[in-house]
């Protein structure tokens, strides 16, 4: 037991990895564990348009824990130039000490979802990809382009970064977006 | 799509519900959707120490939208004396609202499992409610009993709110907690 309270406490840590997205209507910025319990519940929103038959449950439980390594290696946004991999390398000694803090097999089975989300090479995996890519872009598009702006990202990077991720997950979901991004391009909500 | 996406952002607003606990090691006031994201993590992580067999995925879908309600209410604390039924009224009327602003029968699927946490009567809201109740604690336990310090809740109150609900979904956490907080008690962390 004690060692389940520990992991929970370790979990506190995600309440402080600073996004780069501010809730709508906050002057703050996000929280990397409550964007994990918005893309929870924007999966099991949208289960009907992914693009594949997906165990939901299975999706959820990803989504809730896909950015655990953060705790330890803090956020970086999906439009950063270069380091993917050594960052994606950090967050995997991350998850594997955080994971590590439970007993028997309940860590494997977390280390494994994980692995399953970074690969992106099941039906889940890329439904649950395009959770995480859209959400931002679905919070930009209601609040004036705040991160596209506040970081300098431009349009075409935006749709050259979610485009395919979204696509292959929920396909629905990209032709929507589609039409508001470029509908928020006109306006001049992104970086140049 | 677009009722998806409004039901969705509507969910925005839960990150602006404070609550009555801080995140351990952080200064503010830790929300209802960084706290719904938690306690889906701590029913995951105690899935075998539930009172009953449980569907592990319908607790975390509940306890995903059980504070849902506090868009329009605000979370109150679990130590308040008397308004329960209005609270609870209000919230549901809240939730009605907002389950309502998705398509088909998604909304009616999420008012259900509200409704069926709230009655506290299967083994998953048994267990649901547990996590609930108990993360509060945990929090205390590990910040010098910050929150009941600061609401002047005695250590009395304190296990008259907790023992039934956590005995009740999972036994082997109130024997961990009961301990911790006569330990808690001894240090003077409640109020009178």
């Amino acid at each position: 037991m004690q060692e389940i309270v520990d992991f929970i406490l370790e979990l506190e840590k995600l309440k402080g990895v600073t996004r780069k997205n501010k809730p709508i209507g906050l002057s703050r910025y996000e929280n990397s564990a409550e964007h994990s319990w918005q893309i929870a519940m924007l999966a099991i929103s949208l289960q009907q348009y992914a693009a594949e038959p997906v165990n939901i449950d299975r999706v959820v439980a990803m989504l809730l824990i896909h950015d655990i390594g953060e705790i330890d290696t803090g956020d970086t946004i999906v439009f950063a130039e270069g380091g993917w991999e050594e960052r994606k390398a950090a967050e995997f000694v991350a998850v594997t000490r955080i994971f590590g803090l439970l007993p028997g097999s309940s860590g494997e089975y977390f280390l494994s979802l994980w692995q399953e989300f970074e690969l992106g090479q099941t039906a889940e995996a890329r439904f649950a990809n395009a959770m995480d890519r859209a959400m931002p872009a679905l919070l930009n598009l209601n609040n004036n382009g705040q991160s596209w702006r506040e970081n300098n990202i431009s349009y075409e990077r935006v749709v050259d970064r979610l485009a395919d991720q979204i696509q292959n997950g929920c396909p629905a979901l990209w032709q929507y977006l589609k039409v508001r991004l470029d509908t928020a391009h006109a306006k001049g909500w992104f970086g140049a």
